[in-house]
């Protein structure tokens, strides 16, 4: 296998079985000080450059936020977008009402998980802004050539012992970020993709039943192929209840 | 790793590598007669549904088309949209002149491959239509709770032998796919996903260097850990010159 190996440009990695890493890659907002290095970003980058794009036109650039003091304003801007999106957030989805009283509650925990996060994103060890060159006017579709890679960056992270999750949090700052980082006008930012190395456990990644969302033949026919492993974990869907 | 590999839904299966998985993972658009059966629909619909999504709001619905009166229709719709499309792009982007002309150039050999594809269209073995239930006005954004279950679809076909294209070719017919397969007016259609078993070689992924997509600090900025490995293959972007 060697010689995959070096297809993949992981060198003698210990590696991270496909199905169990996509099984087991779920949203890391906590972070250790720990650098992330320079190997490790090109193995990230050279992963997320591997997905697909229409007519392989690869319309993905990625700009890379870590150490100096351009990354670090732009990590405060992005700070600030996102404390404000915060808020507004905790307000609409109703983190402190019903169990989120309860200080025990999976509500209460995701809001000190948030509050924790966006108030420390200056910190965040890499910021990553995928972006992607428009050549036609924008249309929901065009996600199609930047988010896969953002699937593998985030899958190339977990590989290597890493964590990351991605927002949208750009964008009450947007403008200034452009300015900041010279993102001409014809580059959309698709995604704010924070990474690091995880502090604490991980847990399960938790997801509707395979029922719900899987069907053959007609929407809404659920076949009887459609059935969790039994250590699957539940949730139901959007911000805790 | 017994209990890893249950997590995965994936029992004692033999194992591809993460980073060597998403390496290697490219465009497969001619299959065998092979079925595809329950058990690898399973895994890869499960995979598929562990992609994260904007608070974990799940809006992604997969509509498997494979066998019976229904899912033939829906596959023979879908082969003339993609066939009308293909003679567009064949035309618009100029497959038949230039170096097209030689029958031995990657340009002509695409051209081939895509019209075996688009002319067989209805027998591929698996069609899935990826859907969106939306819950805010349509953005070029939403694509980021869809297209990461896309992109870890097509690599656990990848884990499994299996091979895919993700298309967009229900653009042509899309009415009326959603009058046969009941899709609500709520749910965008995200894709058209083709799956099977390959048929011949798979040949490597080739993409744009690193240096000149990896950027940190500044746009264009080309750090200089953003190299390719020593035995990447490299391609101009778009369709073949």
């Amino acid at each position: 296998m060697a010689e995959m190996a070096e297809s993949a440009g992981k060198g003698s990695l210990e590696g991270v079985d496909l199905l169990v890493g996509m099984a087991t890659t779920r949203a890391i907002r906590r972070y250790t000080d720990a650098r992330v290095t320079d190997e490790q970003l090109q193995q990230i980058m050279f992963s997320a450059t591997r997905a697909p794009t229409g007519s392989n036109r690869q319309p993905g650039r990625f700009v890379v936020l870590r150490d100096g003091d351009v990354a670090t304003e732009a990590k405060q801007l992005i700070a600030r977008s996102a404390q404000a999106f915060w808020a507004q957030k905790r307000a609409a989805d109703g983190y402190d009402a019903g169990s989120g009283a309860d200080e025990n509650s999976p509500k209460a925990r995701m809001a000190r998980t948030m509050t924790a996060f966006v108030e420390g994103f200056a910190s965040v060890p890499v910021v990553i802004l995928p972006c992607l060159v428009r050549y036609r006017e924008p249309t929901p579709s065009e996600g199609a050539s930047i988010y896969p890679a953002c699937q593998n960056l985030l899958l190339a992270a977990r590989a290597l012992g890493l964590g990351g999750v991605l927002t949208h949090w750009h964008g009450g700052v947007e403008d200034e970020l452009r300015a900041l980082l010279a993102i001409p006008d014809g580059a959309a930012i698709a995604a704010t993709i924070a990474l690091g190395h995880p502090a604490g456990a991980h847990g399960p990644v938790r997801r509707r039943p395979l029922a719900e969302v899987v069907f053959e033949g007609a929407w809404g026919a659920s076949p009887p192929w459609a059935q969790d492993p039994p250590d699957a974990r539940f949730t139901s869907a959007g911000p805790p209840k």
